[in-house]
């Protein structure tokens, strides 16, 4: 079905979970006492008790205000709706940096419908810089601040800022087609998680590649990029809200060049 | 000679310092209009006019309130003085980050006397917060909240934090040593310049390892970790204020330890 969309709603809603998680996220940061669980069964992928109470805290709304769409979040998995509408949700994207007390971690929050997501929005508690995108939304809020959400465009490949969060990017081919663009590029940057997406948005960097992802990773900052005049794709150009290898680039142009490095 | 010190009067000036360079920072930060000068005969080694508004401004306050300290700032070079104490600015470090927007760069002000550093503040004019260390202080301020600087301790290296600015980090020696650390640590993240020295000082990571580092790196961030209860040497623990190879740890039980594997 074609769900019936009240944008207004819709963002105020959504408004409403940042602002939870928020609170929950905030109460655990930086607390000696937070420890960590591995999700992990080799390696270290951690979650914490923050993560899962700034999820329910989400849930709780949406079963309050949103009782009809579905839902998928990373730490409590998929819920079914009537509605066409899917909220997805990651509590905290960034649990590394969080555990580490930095400030790039965040809270996201994207609605999808059939054909993929029309809304997103990532919060950063801790510098309360909140970015929105779709649904007529294109801005980050900000306590020094508001501002339009804009790409930058004129940027060619050799003068572009590349970003991802691992340095080791994926598998080891991933890890190559990666290291294919950063050698092109004017400076590569990492360990920034959804920030990278929404300083792209902002237009203070051009080109995001990461691999790995699921979709509550990609589908809010899929929104905020496209809002903001963005192209989020797949590694071969195709649709990215299912995770997997992601590109965000601010330009068609920029796009391309870095598919065809990508391509090998 | 030995310089006579006012305590809280050189903890004055320096906070007046990073008021006047978090004007001069902020003013330009994510503007469309800030463009890059490249420092390096090759690759990209970035200044912007507001790594030199930053300095000036630092400059003009000691002109005028410690006249007979030297200077050694990373924009304008040394200065002599007559007192015995030196002022050792960086006016933006992590300048690649402020030109991606992201808010790890920091303003870093800090005092030597002979026999190293007494003093220092790194100061992130984006998030607000304001680390200080050394001359009685050890403490961050923060819009959340003020709290006292304190390493962690008790973290086995198997569980420790380690991080550092570069995956790169120096030469291909510089890079093996490092990775014979991070090979046996928990959890290694990247990119946060002066910024990890701060949260070691929080006790939120544990171990900071970085080489190439120049004076006007370190010497502020050493004396925030040493106030907090931390270790900064060199990778062969001797003294690390002239920068060069430098590992900051919570612990001497971690220091120990990271020292043996960077020796190979």
């Amino acid at each position: 079905m074609t769900p019936r969309i009240d944008p207004q709603a819709l963002r105020a809603v959504a408004a409403a979970l940042a602002d939870a998680a928020r609170v929950e996220t905030l109460r655990h940061f930086r607390s000696p006492a937070l420890a960590p669980d591995n999700k992990a069964a080799t390696g270290f992928d951690p979650v914490t008790e923050a993560d899962r109470a700034s999820e329910r805290a989400m849930r709780a709304i949406l079963a309050d205000r949103r009782p009809d769409d579905a839902i998928l979040g990373e730490e409590y998995g998929p819920q079914p709706g009537t509605s066409g509408l899917t909220w997805v949700l990651d509590p905290i994207d960034g649990t590394r940096a969080y555990l580490c007390g930095a400030a790039s971690w965040g809270v996201l929050i994207g609605v999808t419908d059939a054909a993929g997501p029309i809304y997103g929005l990532i919060d950063q508690p801790w510098t309360g810089e909140r970015f929105e995108g779709g649904l007529g939304a294109a801005r980050m809020t900000a306590p020094q601040g508001d501002r339009a959400l804009s790409i930058r465009r004129g940027v060619a490949l050799a003068d572009a800022t590349l970003m991802t969060t691992f340095p080791e990017v994926g598998t080891a081919d991933e890890g190559a087609a990666f290291r294919r663009v950063a050698a092109q590029v004017r400076l590569t940057r990492y360990g920034l998680d959804c920030y990278a997406y929404a300083l792209l948005a902002l237009g203070q960097v051009d080109l995001v590649i990461e691999a790995g992802l699921q979709a509550y990773d990609i589908v809010a900052p899929m929104a905020v990029v496209q809002a903001a005049g963005g192209i989020v794709t797949d590694w071969r150009g195709g649709p990215a809200q299912n995770g997997g290898r992601v590109i965000a680039a601010a330009t068609p142009a920029l796009h391309a060049a870095a598919l065809a490095l990508l391509a090998g």
